[in-house]
C-alpha cells in the first residue's frame, strides 16, 4: 500500500477553537472538539472529522489485529435489525426506552442494534451443524445504537457509537472458559498497545444475563463508573458488583423491642444525635413502588441506597418513588416513622448488613415515635436480602477485609460468559460427538472503539491539549512552518522526505497564521513529534520537540529524518 | 502490519450450499449465498460472513486509496440523523416512503441517512469561513439506508448498504468542474483496479437536483438500469436520461379533423389494423392522477410510457393511475376514446414526438369513434413536452442519429454537479477574496461499495462459481488438502510458507470431506489460485490451478511459492 499523502493544514477540515464548547463538561469532550477531531451533529450523535477519523481507524486496526491473532473471524452484521429475534429473547421489551425502534413502509417492526447476541446466535445456527464446526469466535466493528436518557460527555456516552463486539460459541463450559481467557488476553494486548491505563474489575452482568463477567476500566475523572481497589490484595471491582456477605448474629440476648418518644427527629442525623447513638445503629427504610406495589428497602442509617441496584434487582418491573398520593392511600405507613416490624402488608427487602439477629432503632409506625431493640428475623421478616447500598471508601475488601479505595473510571471493555441464555431462547444446538444435539454455550465481548478514543484523550491530555500515544496518533510528526516562504519551503520539503521514509505527516503550511498560533495548535492537536522550521531554516536546521515531555533539540534535515524514522 | 493468519476452512464460518437459495433470482445473489459470502438477515438486509467481509474490505481499501490520492479527506458522519436539515432542503418530505424515519425517547424526529448532502453542507458551514478554506473534498465510507419498495437481487439492491459518498465544495463553476473531473478520473481508476467492465453514461439527476451528472454502469443481465450505446459515435446514456428533440413540422396542409366510426377497436393494435395504418400514426392518451387531478399523457401509439419518467416529471406531486370511480366522475372522458382535442378541462403533457404540426388519429371523445387529421397546436394544445416514452432498441442516437443498442447494467457509481441547491437551502457562504460572502457550489459523488461486490460477482462468475480479480479476492491462494494426513500436513506446511512470503492464504484442511467436494467448493469460492496437495504429495509436488483459465501445472513446494509470490 502506498504511503498516505502528506496532509496539509492549509486544506485540512479541522478548525481549532480557542474556547471550550459551551455544553462540554469533561476534558475529552472539550479537547476533541477544540482540536477539530469531532463535531456534534445531534444530542449524543457525533461526526468524526479527518484527524478524528484517523485516530478512530488506528484504534480499529489495533483491535482487528488482536482479534485476528486469537483466531476470531471478522464479519459484518446489519445495524437495522428485525424485531422477531429480539422478541424471542425478550429484549425487544426489556431494553425499554433505550432501544431505537422503527417501522418500515410495510409496518414491519425493526430496531437499531444495541448489541447483536440474537443475530450472531442465528447466524451460527444457520452455519454450524456439528461439533466439528465449533469452537468459533466471530466479531465485527460496527455502529451500535442506544437511546440514552442523558447523552453526555461527548463521545464517551453517545447514542450512536462504534463498538467491536464478538461472540464465542463452544460445546461446554471448559470451551467457554478458554474463549473467555483468549478474549481477556487479547483485550490486555489491545489496551496496552493503545497506551491506556486500565484495571480488570469484576462486574455485574447487567441486561446480558449469564455468569462470569469482567470490565476493563480506564481510571479517569470523567468516568461514569466507580470501581473499588484493594490496597492490600489484588481485588478490584466495579462498585456495582461488590456484594456484602450475609452474616447472621445471635440476637437472643437483645431485650424486647420498645417504643421511644422521639419528637423533632425528622432525619437520621437528628435522631442519632438526640439518642446519642451512631447513625449506623439506626435502620433506614426507603419506600419505593415496584410495578405499583409499595415495597420497603432497609439499610443501615449511615448508608445511601443505590437506586440503580434496586432497579436492577426488580427488573424488568418498573421502580418508582412513592408520592404524596401513595402515602394518603396507605395510612398504615406513617411518613418519617416507618418500621418493618408489624407490617404484614409490606414487602420488605434489606441490605445484608441487616442480617438475622441484628438489632436496630427504627420507626415505630406512629408519629414522633421510634422503636429500639428491633431484631431482624425476630421482630420483622426480610423477604429478600439484596445488595442495595452505595459502596463507600473504606468499606471492607470482600477478599481480605482491608478498607477499599474508590476511583472513577471509563468502561472501555467488557467480557461476559453468557452461558446458554441466548442459545436456549433461539434453540442453538449442534450435533455432538455422541450423535445427540448439544446446546451451545456462548460468550459476549465488547470494546468501545469510539469510547476508547475519548478515554485516551482523558488519560493522556495535559494543560496544553491532547497527547496521543504513537500507535493511535493521527500522524507521526507535525511539521510547523514557523515563518514565511523560506520556512514553508523547508517544511514542505522535509514533509515529503519524511513521507518517503514511511512516516505519516501533518504539515502546518497555513499562510497568514502566526508561528505562535501554529505552536498552540500543534500542542492542542497532540501529534507525538513536532518538527519546527523556524529561525535556522536557512541553515537547514530544524527544532524537534517531544509533545509529551516537552524536550527539544536542534537537528539537520537528515538527522531529523533519521531520528523520526528510527 | 503483521501478515494475516492462514484461514483454515475447518474453522471458517462459511458454509457452502449445493443449491441456489429459493428466493434468489440473479447470479450474484445465488453465488454469494452458495459460496458462503453473505446471508440474508431480513428483506434487503444482509450479513457479511468472513469471506464476504474480506472482499468488502478490499473494495473499501481501493476506494479509500484512490480518494486519498485526489486529496479527499476521510470523515465519518452519523447514520442516525436529525430531521431539521432535511426539512430545510425539503428532502424529509420528498423522499417519501423510501426514508426510514424514527423517533427518539423524547419524541424528536430522526432519519437513517439515505445520502448526506445536508450534513456535509452543515459541516463545511461550521468549518470553513474563508475562500482560503476551499476547495475541499470530503468523503466517508458508511452505511446508507433506503426503504426500497421491492428489495431484490440480494446485495444489488439492499435497504442497508455500504457506500462511499463524497462531496466537493468550490467557490465557482470552474472549481466545481475540476472537482468533478478529479472524481471522474478517480472513479475510473477504482473500477479499473476492481476489474469491473463499465461505461460512463449521461444520467438524470433524480432526487438530487443539479446539472451535470454521469453514471458508471457495469453491464450485467441482473442490472436494473438500461443504458443505450451508440455503435457509431461515443454516445452512451442511461435510457432515463435520453431526450428526444422537439422538432415542429408544418401541419398547415393537413385537412380538417374529422370523426370516423371505429367499432370493435378497443386497442391500438385493433385500431391500426382496422384502418390499415401503422400504430405510429395513432396518438395514445394515458390518463393519470397527479395529486388528485386527472392529467392526459400523449405518446405515439407504438411507444410505451415510462411511468418512472412521468413520476419524475411531476415530483414531488404523487402520480396514481385513474380508477373506475374517476371515470364515473368525469363523463367527458370516454374510456378508450379519449382525445386531447376539445378537452379544455384536461391538463395535457406529451412526448416531443407529438410536436406542433404533427397529425394524428386519436379518440374522438365519443364511444366507438376516433378522429383523424388531429393536429398538435391546431386542434389541441400541449401544456408541456416531456420525455416519457420508453427508449427502444434502434431509436436514433441523439448525437449522430445511428440506431442505438440497449443493454442492462448495474449502477456502480454516480457523479453529480449539484451546484448551489444545498448551499442555498442551508446558506453556505464563505468570505470571498473581495471581502464579500460567496455562495459555495457543490458536487456529490457516490460509489456503491457493497453493490460493487455484487457487480463483480455478476461480471466475473462462470458456470462453476465466483472468479475474483486479484485485488479483491478474499485470499491470494486456496490450498486444498486432497487426501488424508500426508496431504493435510503438506497443505498446512505450504500454507504457512506462503503466508510467510506475504500471501493471504485459505486452506481447506477439513477432515472427512472428499477431495471432490473440496475442489467444487474451491471453484465456487473463486480465489484466483488453487494449490492442490494431492497424489504426489509424498514427493512434495503440488498442482497449481488458475481459477479463471483452468490451466494447471505441477510444481514443487519451492516452485509454487516462488510462482505465487511473484
Amino acid at each position: 500500500m502506498a504511503n498516505a499523502p502528506v496532509q496539509r493544514m492549509s486544506n485540512l477540515m479541522a478548525k481549532t477553537l480557542r474556547d471550550d464548547p459551551a455544553d462540554a463538561e469533561v476534558l475529552s469532550h472539550k479537547l476533541l472538539v477544540r482540536a477539530g477531531y469531532v463535531r456534534r451533529t445531534a444530542a449524543g450523535i457525533w461526526s468524526w472529522l479527518p484527524l478524528g477519523k484517523k485516530v478512530l481507524a488506528n484504534v480499529e486496526r489495533i483491535v482487528r489485529e488482536e482479534m485476528d491473532a486469537i483466531g476470531a473471524q471478522e464479519v459484518l452484521l446489519p445495524a437495522l435489525l428485525p424485531r422477531e429475534p429480539y422478541d424471542a429473547t425478550g429484549r425487544w421489551d426489556e431494553y425499554g426506552q433505550e432501544l431505537f425502534r422503527l417501522k418500515d413502509r410495510k409496518g414491519g417492526d425493526y430496531l437499531l442494534g444495541p448489541t447483536h447476541e440474537e443475530i450472531f446466535t442465528l447466524l451460527v445456527k444457520d452455519q454450524a451443524s456439528s461439533y466439528k464446526d465449533l469452537p468459533v469466535i466471530l466479531y465485527q466493528i460496527q455502529h451500535k445504537y442506544r437511546d440514552e436518557a442523558r447523552p453526555r460527555a461527548g463521545i464517551l456516552r453517545g447514542r450512536e457509537f462504534l463498538m467491536k463486539d464478538s461472540y464465542s460459541f463452544d460445546l461446554d463450559d471448559e470451551g467457554l472458559a478458554r474463549s473467555y481467557a483468549l478474549h481477556r488476553e487479547a483485550y490486555q494486548r489491545v489496551f496496552e498497545r493503545l497506551g491506556l491505563d486500565y484495571r480488570i474489575c469484576a462486574a455485574t452482568a447487567g441486561a446480558m444475563g449469564g455468569s462470569r463477567s469482567e470490565e476493563f476500566l480506564a481510571p479517569a475523572g470523567a468516568g461514569e463508573d466507580t470501581f473499588a481497589d484493594c490496597p492490600n490484595c489484588d481485588f478490584a471491582a466495579n462498585t456495582e458488583a461488590i456484594s456484602y456477605e450475609l452474616r447472621p448474629v445471635d440476637g437472643s440476648a437483645v431485650p424486647a423491642a420498645e417504643d421511644i418518644p422521639t419528637p423533632d427527629t425528622p432525619t437520621i442525623e437528628t435522631l442519632a444525635a438526640s439518642l446519642g447513638v451512631p447513625a449506623s445503629a439506626t435502620l433506614k427504610n426507603l419506600l419505593v413502588k415496584v410495578d405499583g406495589e409499595i415495597v420497603g428497602v432497609g439499610v443501615p442509617g449511615d448508608r445511601e441506597v443505590d437506586l440503580d441496584k434496586v432497579e436492577a434487582h426488580f427488573a424488568p418491573a418498573v421502580v418508582e418513588m412513592v408520592t404524596e398520593a401513595d402515602f394518603a392511600a396507605r395510612p398504615d405507613l406513617v411518613r418519617g416513622y416507618v418500621g418493618p416490624q408489624g407490617q404484614e402488608k409490606l414487602r420488605y427487602v434489606a441490605d445484608p448488613r441487616v442480617a438475622p439477629g441484628t438489632a436496630w432503632i427504627t420507626g415505630a409506625n406512629k408519629p414522633d415515635t421510634h422503636a429500639r431493640n428491633v431484631v431482624a428475623g425476630r421482630d420483622f421478616e426480610v423477604d429478600a436480602y439484596v445488595d442495595v447500598v452505595v459502596v463507600q471508601e473504606g468499606d471492607p475488601c470482600p477478599r481480605c477485609g482491608t478498607g477499599l479505595t474508590l476511583d472513577r473510571a471509563i468502561e472501555i471493555g467488557h467480557i461476559f460468559q453468557l452461558g446458554r441464555k441466548y442459545a436456549d431462547a433461539l434453540k442453538l444446538d449442534v450435533l455432538g460427538q455422541q450423535g445427540k444435539p448439544v446446546r451451545v454455550t456462548m460468550g459476549s465481548y465488547g470494546i468501545g472503539v469510539s469510547r476508547a478514543v475519548a478515554a485516551l484523550a482523558e488519560q493522556t491530555a495535559d494543560d496544553k491539549g491532547l497527547v496521543w500515544p504513537k500507535e493511535v496518533a493521527p500522524a507521526d510528526v507535525h511539521v510547523v512552518a514557523a515563518g514565511k516562504a523560506l520556512q514553508t519551503e523547508l517544511a514542505l520539503d522535509v514533509s515529503e522526505k519524511l513521507r518517503a521514509a514511511g512516516l505519516r505527516v501533518l504539515v502546518d503550511d497555513r499562510a497568514g497564521v502566526s508561528p505562535g498560533v501554529k505552536f498552540t495548535d500543534a500542542e492542542l492537536i497532540g501529534v507525538p513529534h513536532i518538527l519546527v522550521a523556524g529561525r535556522r531554516s536557512a541553515e537547514g536546521v530544524l527544532e524537534l520537540k517531544d509533545r509529551r515531555t516537552g524536550e527539544r533539540e536542534e537537528l539537520t534535515v537528515d538527522e531529523a529524518i533519521a531520528r523520526l524514522a528510527a
